[in-house]
């Protein structure tokens, strides 16, 4: 069995992601990142959702992206937004975080022996962001090949994307048949101090209507 | 006048890199790292090399390489070994540092908009380390391309490695042309507390090297 690196934010996605990892054979490893989230208290969901589904370690990062700012999820002076949809990227983007999180991902991965690494970005039901592409994605691999030692010297890494192609409603299908109990996970970008969840923000707007169009009861909590 | 973002370790090449990027007409902005290093001292003298050379703005970001380990020069439990020149990557290695560094200079850049962005890599006099071969720095900048806001909505970012083929010799020629200070550059993976140099690890003997084939009296201050 391989191991395998989830980047984990105790959202919907990556919560899936974990336990397709495990379906498909990995040891999982979860990753996740204190990184001045206006939303840290996923964290704390994170924590319970990664013991319950038997991850070996679920390792947390703290990185000062609130220390560079230029976005409404790390800067104090951006406010969330609802959800608008207009096809920009909203001010919810936080500059080149799936690149920052991927590349940690490269570096743990290589001293523990991981070159298969998870993340649940998704093209469909998304919001914009240019770090949730395919070509992203294919390009980050090529340029792993070539800036590592596991890629010089071993197997090259492997980055899965399971989620990619997958609209919410399917994503959340397949958690269903997998088991994963979607209550516990958070995907808000403005919670409350109990975890709730706004209901309004992309995210939730997205997750809503996955479970909506999946014809699943939505177990998230909402203030 | 356009903004550079300069990774900045305050040793021989990135203040190299400072003074070329000066010299090209970019505005410098540097960005240095304290992740665990055990050399963290070459940070204080980061500090004054930067304040000298009239940056805009240092910014000293803190990244647990450390939590990660895997590195003789974050790791206690691993020795920094005297030069060996074997072929080898040596243990010196940080897992995906290079990458690290250059995306949270993208996530910088992206705030303050400036999309060029210089690393001292060299490919010649080096230690072998794979984040420093052109192959990986072109797939770098094309990743970025397509994984960053600029990427997609502006101008592309462009990666600058000018001393990627030059031998330590040339570097340090130009770096005297342009009137750099090298007694104040730390180098060493060993120093003293008083920021004094080994002169065995690998960075030392590739940095004496260059000043003896240049002909220029080496300042550094050896223990």
């Amino acid at each position: 069995m391989k191991k395998a690196i989830i980047l984990f934010s105790g959202g919907l996605d990556s919560t899936t992601c974990v336990a397709i990892a495990k379906e498909q054979g990995f040891i999982p490893y979860a990753l996740s990142f204190r990184y001045g989230q206006k939303h840290e208290i996923e964290l704390e969901q994170g924590k319970k959702i990664a013991r319950a589904a038997g991850v070996v370690e679920h390792k947390i990062l703290d990185l000062p992206l609130n220390a560079i700012g230029g976005s409404a999820l790390t800067d104090t002076a951006i406010a969330v937004q609802d959800y608008a949809g207009d096809g920009n990227i909203p001010a919810t983007y936080v500059p080149a975080r799936n690149i920052i999180f991927l590349s940690f991902a490269l570096s743990w991965g290589e001293v523990i022996g991981a070159h298969n690494i998870f993340i649940g970005a998704n093209f469909i039901d998304y919001s914009g962001y240019p770090d949730c592409r395919p070509d992203f994605l294919r390009s980050f691999e090529q340029m792993a090949a070539l800036g590592t030692k596991v890629g010089v010297e071993e197997s090259k890494f492997t980055i899965h994307a399971p989620l990619l192609m997958l609209s919410k409603a399917e994503i959340v299908r397949e958690g269903a048949r997998l088991g994963v109990d979607y209550s516990q996970t958070l995907s808000c970008y403005r919670p409350d101090s109990d975890a709730r969840a706004c209901g309004t923000c992309d995210s939730c707007v997205l997750r809503k209507k996955g479970f909506a169009e999946a014809n699943i009861a939505d177990p998230t909590r909402y203030y």
